[in-house]
């Protein structure tokens, strides 16, 4: 754990930046949270964060964690009418998390180099539990002295920091390589039960011998169990798939790579949008395999 | 482990087969390995196998177990000009671990039963170490009079018995499911490597970074080394995904369900198999995608 202490500021507090925020805090560095719902920032102000408009305290923020969902909410906290970039002092650092294409990232890194700003490209993994816990995975890129402005930061927040390059970019197409195989293994994952229910097998014991056979994956680990007892409770939407997974079809169209298992996938997904599932979790991925079949999914129990 | 010792057939000794014929020897069982290659019998009865010609101690066994590649495979041991199945005492037990369609399971275990023989689908899964180790999962459906025929020689080859039914056929489906899987998630996880290969991401680095996020799964942690250095030593073929999703793609047809990952795993495979790689190991489905793209694999390191 690093000894210096930091002024952070914490853009977006879901339930993933409110973690992040929290495992800055309790590395003992001083910590604002920011987010559209002041709700949630009085939330974190109770729990020892600091006070203070976002005008207010920009110039005293070391380092500002962005915790958003895509790339234009990313270009609208730094760039936007009332953006952060404009009032951060000079040599601030930037953490950018959001999955987005490479080329934004590059854009991003390159507009606030003109500020005298570092810019991180560090899309992160892990899930709500252990951004809690501090203990992210950060898939970055980004100059030597950006890390180094943004070390303290980094050590409060995450485990495991990959290093993929030396400028942004390589960052965000790591976790679009990820994404690609996590997006294709929830729906393979549905697909598999999905048509073992078509054969007369039983949904629980299905996940329960596949968890510990060579068909095993984080996916079905995580979203099996919800399948089969359907429980749709949302904890990551459909709609991130058709956002990541088209992240992955802009990559791969632009260097003429043909992706069909993801490109299947993403038909998927769409279906999902296109039957109104959006904001369901997705686990409900399998009502699509229901829709187009005679087979009748798990009911969720009482 | 049982207490009762049986006089067991092992048929089919390639490097699945002798791991399980070497496991129920070390459980003190008496083994009788049976192949087409008679160097490989030879072996075995040098480590401790029992001698004697199939036709001479057919009557003698307890139980048979068959490590066979396929369907057609497995019925010529049983029913062709030398199968085994007319020589076997009635109430002998046999365990046919094959990935098969569930409809051929069935048929040779209605076979089986007309001749007064046990009959357990029950393929498996773990691969060779775990043969050798007496640790192979088993996904099995059969009588309960089966299971009880089979339960000394099932407690020295297997560490997981998953039991899906009281006849044959689901033990089929259930591997059918987990293939589904697996044939999906190796061509997914060369999708991957291949695609963040044209992002000019490093492929060990990749496969570091993957295997600690949630686009990790068992094929990826098992094959995703061996693509990164290009280590297409044959341990699991190309061959064998035409034939096991092509079951997948049989019983779907059968129930009019729809597999569109599996399907466009299917045509990956089978564009191996035509560009003459069916005898590589299938990590060497990447060399699909580097066909089809200008990106280049790894070299083999000297």
């Amino acid at each position: 754990m690093s000894e210096i202490k930091q002024t952070v500021g914490v853009v977006g507090l879901g339930s993933m930046g409110f973690g992040v925020a929290q495992s800055a805090l309790r590395a003992g560095h001083t910590v604002h949270g920011f987010d559209i719902n002041p709700v949630q920032v009085e939330r974190f102000q109770t729990l020892g964060g600091s006070q203070g408009a976002m005008d207010d305290v920009a110039g005293d923020l070391d380092t500002v964690v962005i915790i958003v969902l895509n790339a234009a909410q990313t270009e609208s906290v730094l760039f936007g009418p009332k953006g952060i970039a404009a009032k951060l002092r000079k040599g601030a650092a930037i953490l950018s998390s959001a999955t987005v294409a490479p080329d934004f990232a590059r854009d991003m890194e390159k507009r606030c180099r003109d500020l005298g700003l570092f810019y991180l490209d560090a899309p992160v993994s892990g899930g709500t539990a252990r951004a809690a816990k501090g203990e992210l995975s950060v898939m970055s890129s980004g100059s030597p002295e950006t890390y180094e402005a943004l070390a303290p930061t980094l050590d409060a927040i995450a485990s495991n920091v990959f290093r993929l390059g030396d400028s942004a970019g390589a960052g965000s197409a790591m976790k679009a390589v990820n994404q690609l195989l996590v997006g294709v293994q929830i729906a393979a994952c549905a697909e598999a039960m999905t048509f073992g229910i078509s054969q007369g097998i039983e949904p629980e014991l299905m996940i329960d011998v596949i968890s510990k056979s060579a068909g095993t994956s984080w996916a079905l680990e995580n979203r099996g169990p919800k399948m089969a007892v359907a429980d749709y409770s949302p904890a990551s939407l459909i709609n991130i798939w058709p956002k990541d997974l088209g992240i992955v079809q802009d990559i791969s169209r632009g260097s003429q790579f043909s992706t069909p298992l993801a490109s299947t996938a993403l038909q998927l997904y769409l279906t999902a949008q296109g039957m109104g599932l959006g904001l369901e979790d997705d686990s409900a991925i399998t009502k699509v395999y229901a829709a187009q079949s005679s087979i009748t999914l798990p009911e969720p129990k009482p």
